[in-house]
């Protein structure tokens, strides 16, 4: 694995790797790797010829309350896993590098934006979308690699891709999760023993209320169920959002025809200061 | 001259030619096509080996009371002139192939584009960025061709296309002029004779503002100088601004040092309904 921290390095280094008509696969995260990040890994090495992968704990992304200085940072056990799983190029770029001072461009998606995590964090999304159309300009893959624990970033994405036409393909990973239940992520290692063990009820949670809609209850019935199940797993969890969305546009869905269009449950979760988001598509 | 209306039909085409290792030269146009534009296609065929030109009005760029529905539209002429100038692709997809129903996506960049024609058009340049970002993923050229006539647009396009890492070199065609005066546009067929005669005012109050501050005259008196030149020239013309600004930035200057920093004057006016800008580098 070759690690690389400068834009020009990387353009020199994938040119050639164009040049010999191979299929770049990339995998954009912000570091602090675990099981999902490197499921996202392992699909590119099965469905591209040279995969890259980002790091880079993105600023602009984060709002001015959340959690950007103390976000994990664990550079070095992070390139051993890449390493380990055959990953051709590392790039890890500092901030200046993505946004010198004379940074003045943003790329914003409307409407599937507007709701849930676009609601209670605001700002985030943009500073998603621009950065990913900086890194998918640097690497210029033939497809990129998400996963589908950030639903709604996966639909913001596929949409900024989309509209502006970017040529690239864009390859869903499923959610992959501690013993079947918690989805990993890299804030799960803000969690107390506790919580861990509350955290459960997001899955739970989200089970009930898609084996109740799948069997024909009614949304407002299958949800109620869920929020019942969340609050009797995590008395110390609060739900922020528990609701059944247009997979694509992240509408809330007032009725519920699975033969109509794709949809997803989609939850978010805090434990103390530690929020936590998990879905299932329907 | 292969003409293509549709954006996978363009893909196909311009894929193979990137097989044979044919360097793409893109130069994107409203149509109406007049010297300027066929200056720009001139470059594109001695840089690269390819030329792609798109003909789109782009209808995001055009405010709500500006000449959108008037624009001239001159598809016919337009292409024989192409044919002549040897183009190998002409681009012209209908609106609802950019901006499918489902669209929701924008390009911004913020300062450069607060000022002049930014502050008078609101939106327009997010119209401009938003679809060249579109047209650049759709064609993916080496090299974009642009015209200094529309000065604050190449500073515009420069700062999303450095900011957003696009792949692409910009090459800026020097300002053609009727007789060396008017500024060629396609907006100059609104012009009434005695108006086309006064709009030569533009390129002479440039022309006495860049010989004063180049001879060491105070901005404020050069500016006088270039305002009083065309109110002789242009009794009927109305001017918007004419101000000498950083280049790339598009701040004011309020002094003038040759040696520090690429200065262009700028200006506006308006004859009747018609808007005119011209501009001269410094």
């Amino acid at each position: 694995m070759r690690t690389i921290t400068t834009i020009s390095e990387l353009r020199r280094a994938l040119s050639l790797v164009r040049q010999q008509d191979k299929r770049i696969g990339f995998v954009p995260t912000m570091g602090a790797l675990h099981e999902g990040h490197l499921s996202l890994v392992k699909l590119s090495r099965h469905q591209t010829d040279v995969t890259v992968v980002s790091i880079f704990v993105n600023p602009t992304q984060f709002g001015a309350n959340e959690d950007l200085a103390s976000y994990p940072r664990t550079l070095e056990s992070d390139a051993s896993k890449l390493v380990e799983a055959e990953v051709d190029f590392l790039f890890v770029p500092d901030a200046s590098e993505i946004y010198p001072r004379s940074h003045a461009t943003a790329v914003s998606v409307r409407d599937v934006t507007e709701r849930y995590e676009g609601a209670i964090r605001p700002g985030h999304f943009q500073g998603v979308t621009t950065v990913v159309a900086i890194l998918l300009n640097i690497v210029q893959p033939h497809a990129m690699f998400l996963g589908q624990k950030d639903a709604q970033q996966v639909a913001v994405l596929k949409r900024m891709i989309a509209d502006l036409q970017f040529p690239v393909e864009v390859v869903i990973g499923e959610t992959v999760r501690e013993n079947g239940k918690l989805a990993m992520s890299s804030r799960n290692i803000y969690l107390s023993a506790n919580e861990r063990t509350e955290s459960e009820a997001l899955s739970r949670a989200l089970a009930e209320f898609r084996s109740l809609v799948l069997s024909g209850e009614a949304i407002d019935r299958a949800k109620q169920a869920g929020m019942l199940i969340f609050e009797k797993v995590a008395p110390h969890g609060k739900v922020e959002y528990l609701d059944i969305v247009d997979s694509e546009t992240f509408h809330p869905l007032t009725s519920f025809e699975p033969l109509n269009q794709p949809a997803t449950i989609i939850i978010a979760a805090r434990f103390g200061s530690t929020r936590l988001i998990d879905n299932v598509t329907v």
